[in-house]
């Protein structure tokens, strides 16, 4: 008994081990979408919205992995902004997150967002023209 | 005096015609980008997000306006749904609200939506690969 527990636990860890890399992968490779609901200091609307600029510009550009990152304004509230944002993969935004760009375009623009909520979010559909 | 009126009126009345025509073209040709924000009865999901990827697809293959419509849930709040949708004009927006496609949709999930939140935007930067 104690033999066939010695043959049959390697194969079970083995197993789960590739059961999780299959799984880890095939989370790795969807798109990852998140929004943020930011509110800007009214004062400093113009330098934030320039800082953001270059940053999406900048990330579009030099980022494969970063597929969409669309700024827009709510309507009448011109600093309430919010931020689709779409990475090909969960590799992708967190190596977005630590390039000196966007490290720059946050520490830039501290002072400017008084508040920031970030949503995750899981996709059902991203139809674009592109695809 | 009055012969001079007869003169310049018209001229004064062809040149705020111009200008209204360049300010509407202009404005025509604006992106228009809007976000909707709905809570859907959660024993109608499966059939509402059924409904909803039919009306994207079909959009995004038969009308050359719709530049994307992004649907997504947010996180462990799965009836909750967030679109994100970018049209090429303010006249391909009207147009798609016009659509057999639209209104299918529109009348098969009436029962379905529990709230709808429509949040009109000014585009600030739409930055994708496609562009």
């Amino acid at each position: 008994m104690k033999r066939a527990i010695n043959f049959i636990l390697p194969l079970v860890v083995i197993a789960a081990f590739m059961a999780a890399q299959r799984g880890y992968s095939q989370v790795a490779n969807q798109p990852i979408v998140r929004i943020a609901e930011l509110e800007i200091e009214p004062n400093q609307l113009t330098l934030y919205k320039a800082a953001l600029k270059e940053e999406i510009e900048t990330s579009i550009r030099v980022e494969p992995g970063v597929l969409a990152l669309y700024a827009v304004s709510v309507k009448d509230h011109p600093n309430q902004i919010r931020l689709f944002e779409s990475y090909g993969s969960q590799e992708a935004y967190e190596s977005h997150l630590h390039t000196a760009h966007f490290l720059k375009y946050k520490s830039s623009t501290k002072a400017m967002v008084k508040s920031l909520k970030l949503i995750e979010t899981e996709p059902i559909l991203l139809g674009s023209k592109s695809q």
